[in-house]
């Protein structure tokens, strides 16, 4: 009863007055890309399916043949992040912390480093509050060229001295490729891939071609499925200790700074195997918001989170409306604790 | 060689790992809506389409069943406004004005009807620049309560007088469901359904039953096939007379008041034979963006616009910034008629 | 050393090269609107302050004037929905159940009401997971003419008689200002005011007329202040039985229908005195997403939840694929309820 | 009367009931960064302007303090690129073809450099049909990293080869800081900045050091405020051959690719000296789109185009649906060369 034919990777639906020879010519197109197809012709519609490799196929070549109405992928176009391919959950190991596991990791610490003793004090508060792993930037992205950029490597130094004082593994920006050797030099324990550079494609072959985890924050208006093509870069390159970084989106609320896309959790669990954390600091942008949206994230399933915490918030250097003090991060370790305990994880 | 087969309405992709049993319930379900399914299986992947009348068919009833990855819609939604139903453009008569043919139509006036003086003042400039339609708001639909809600019925007698000195059709916008009668009773020539109310399908309904032309504006954030069918809504009840009015849409950007989607327009061309126009004032909110925008809808292929102009845009009770000075309309008008000739129409 | 002057209310900032006149026009122009003014010289800017009731100034006159930048509203234009006007928490009481005080609510039923039998078995499901309130629509806003518009009156009655075996009070949405009478007959204890409606202000001021708690739907992609603002037209009517719901508003995401605004939970809780709760069921559009976007309302602080519910889900009559089976309603409502004793709530 | 104060470039509104500490922290605070203050007290609320030079202003630092309700930049954040710096248009020389003056632009070519006779075949049309500059990318930005990356160093030989044939001079996209030098001595005319690199920061400052004139594409969802910002970076360098281009923007329309953002001509001709183009192939995605968005940027005041055309579109090694036959930008160019002269330019 069931007719057995070859897999489809894609759907091309024809228009309603289609002709034999504009059927032909996208049979013909697919063969010369190596693929067969499969004519379901009806009274009204005729559909064609494109069957093999369909990384082979050119979906807007097809798209762009007369009579073509639309062309539908069948298959995810992401593959070594997929699911599919990886039904467990990974787990990353960090200097010997896991995420990706039971145990939830809270990330903390400054937006930006910028001296000795505020990352001292800062690795000390993140240390004392239970976290594991230490954020900071020597280099930050900023949308001016007269604010403060960073203070460099040697905001890499300090931030590796305060971090080694209590073994904490550190997590920081990388957003120019030629600044990868430092950051290995460095022993950078975690890179972080920012917002503006996620489809940065030459920065994501090179993060790629190394073993050291990357975090990889969402672009600004990036669908879910480009963000796992973005991964997929790096996971193509050979290093699969990619951790997805939900921080908010672009919308047309103009209340708080970015719409922190909760949903995308649930979504990318299901989707890929990889582990997914929440960074609520960038996304609402004002601290009074962040301990709301950090329980928010913990109870909808993240594995993670990057939260700021600054020494004195109101001094920092950037972001100062947007950074915990060392007691409001205390104080969220311990509600985020119980919220955890209630979905059968721990903190 | 092609195997004939009737109409799928819908396709239906299967997860990766199906049973024989959920597929045997896809085919149930799609009986039990009175459909018939075609099985194409694969090695990986099982695609079914359903055959029949979409109309039936509940996607999210075949959704909900497991093993179903997804439901892709073959026939589009949209049937009476569609361009598929009727190739032709039609041209919509309103009391010997032709909107949707060779002609542009600019309908200008202000925002809204303020006294008896400045409607007169503004129809005269109106029929004086060169337009055969007349726009002006006795309703007005405002994001506060605090705010000049509209001068109301008398504003549509001061309105009807003032056009009828210069045999100009009046469009004016209806709200609320129980006042048709009176916009019957004062024989207003085009009904506009406002931005917030093109989902408002008893309002859809009602001015369905009438022969009317009605305005149906673009939700803030519809999309175009969201759009079709609130036309559909009205065009199922028996009027299909309807323009549809592209005004801009939300956005992330904050310069402007809203993003005006030009794009719709060669779009709509090819999916309706109904006419479409454009109200660059609402979609920039500033006065100073009039022109550029009207010049680029007219270059784009619209059929026409809605123009605010006030006698005195200062003194304007709302949206103030955004109306053109008579002499500004007379200058805009050179500039239509100029792109309209290149591109084989009139004004 | 600080000089006492009255309230600004707005602030007017000039261009750079203003001249005398330009700033005695916005002068006159305040002073016609019945406000004063507070002048501030710089070197390169001018800025002047409106002094007196910003409900009696109109913005958008004066950034019509020449000279004007920008006009920039101190005050907020929302009063008696405000945290400021109101301090605490106002708990709506809906026939003895509160709703915004610690007692967190779960309204759940289905979409849709089907038919006598469903209702009965899904209020005793609502009743049995220990919900206090129930929902389901009657009068279906639908976006095709040609799908299932709900069951109409004959609905209420259902709705009516299965909820009151288990003394549920009842939450349903009302489409049209003519059906609200019977509403009020049927003694439905909660109306619903949906999404597409969010603006239609005629529909507002009825329901401020009376004293029913209303549900008011966030609009597809109304910003916060818009939303608060929809409100105050319910209050400004007298009725201050509002509740917000957050539903999920529009993005370029699509892998799934709404993004879920979770961050509309503690800016509203900031904002408003009123009480916040969240429809997980229509943001994500797909019952697995239904429990981890529940959660994560919850733990953000919402005083309450709309959840779908379905006796069979995959036979419902519309959106079957997102209702929740009545043992996976059960199974959430345990999680909730740890949830909220960690945040020091009960459910 | 007035009182003669000095430059006020923010001004800080603080919460309805603010202290006197409250207020001095924010004296304190300026007084830290090197700005006065000046304090408006009223009978509700005071307000605060900062006093100096803003770009000493951390506007996040003044946020985080307690009693700050909002903080609101007076002066523009872009100084090089705005056009209060520089009133008249500026015009960039591209080896003798003039951009930003009367004449209007049209740059075209093929998506991707292919092989030598596609560039030869693609040269021949741009010139013949009238074109001075010529487009075409060797190194792309792909979603997918298993899609074809473009031809690589040989493609600009390639390109070089072709376009001097006709003495077109070329435009390219840089992706990767490391590639700069090869497009120096390939001397590519002018680079192109993609827009998943508006904001790759490194990137900016690398091509401000040069005088190659730069094509900046705007963001995926950059506001227009960012997108000066992202030039301003480049014009720090240095380099102040800067043209805009805006090529559509993320939105939820699903229909199309982008949307383009029309306004964004009339906006950025107010703000900036500088050129701006528009790109109507990438924006709507297909190439029947295109000549109705081109006439439309044109009508709009755009200072030039990018348009994709392709010896055989259909055989395209990329984005294959949207680029024109020769013969389709023939037709093109004379519908545009019309509009061109309705508004007192010239082709």
């Amino acid at each position: 009863m069931f007719i057995e034919v070859k897999l489809e990777t894609m759907i091309i639906i024809m228009k309603s007055h289609v002709t034999d020879d504009e059927i032909r010519a996208v049979e013909k197109k697919l063969e010369s890309m190596g693929m067969g197809s499969n004519v379901s012709r009806g009274i009204e519609r005729t559909v064609i399916g494109a069957i093999g490799d369909e990384r082979k196929v050119d979906k807007e070549a097809l798209e762009a043949l007369t009579g073509v109405e639309d062309v539908i992928r069948v298959m995810k176009p992401y593959k070594i992040v997929s699911r599919e391919s990886h039904p467990e959950d990974s787990v990353i190991d960090i200097r010997g912390v896991k995420l990706g596991g039971k145990q939830i990791q809270i990330i903390s610490g400054p937006c930006s480093v910028e001296t000795q003793s505020q990352m001292d004090s800062a690795a000390q508060s993140v240390a004392a509050a239970g976290c594991r792993l230490m954020r900071g930037g020597a280099f930050k992205p900023r949308t001016s060229p007269y604010t403060f950029q960073g203070v460099g490597v040697e905001g890499l130094e300090m931030f590796r001295r305060a971090a080694d004082k209590h073994n904490l593994p550190i997590v920081t920006e990388l957003m120019d490729v030629r600044m990868l050797d430092t950051f290995l030099e460095h022993k950078v324990d975690v890179i972080q891939i920012g917002t503006r550079n996620m489809q940065n494609f030459d920065l994501l072959k090179e993060v790629g071609r190394i073993q050291t985890p990357v975090i990889l924050k969402r672009g600004m208006s990036a669908t879910i499925s480009e963000w796992l093509m973005a991964a997929e870069y790096i996971a193509a390159g050979g290093n699969h200790n990619i951790i997805f970084c939900e921080r908010g989106v672009r919308s047309f609320e103009t209340y708080y700074r970015n719409m922190l896309d909760v949903t995308a959790v649930p979504v990318l669990k299901r989707e890929t195997h990889l582990p997914v954390i929440i960074d609520p600091s960038h996304a609402g942008g004002k601290s009074w918001m962040v301990p709301a949206l950090a329980r928010a994230a913990v109870a909808a399933g993240a594995d993670g989170l990057l939260v700021e915490m600054h020494p004195a918030p109101a001094d920092a250097w950037c972001d100062a409306d947007q950074a915990l003090s060392p007691n409001q991060l205390n104080e969220l370790m311990g509600e985020l604790r119980g919220i955890a305990r209630v979905i059968g994880r721990e903190l």
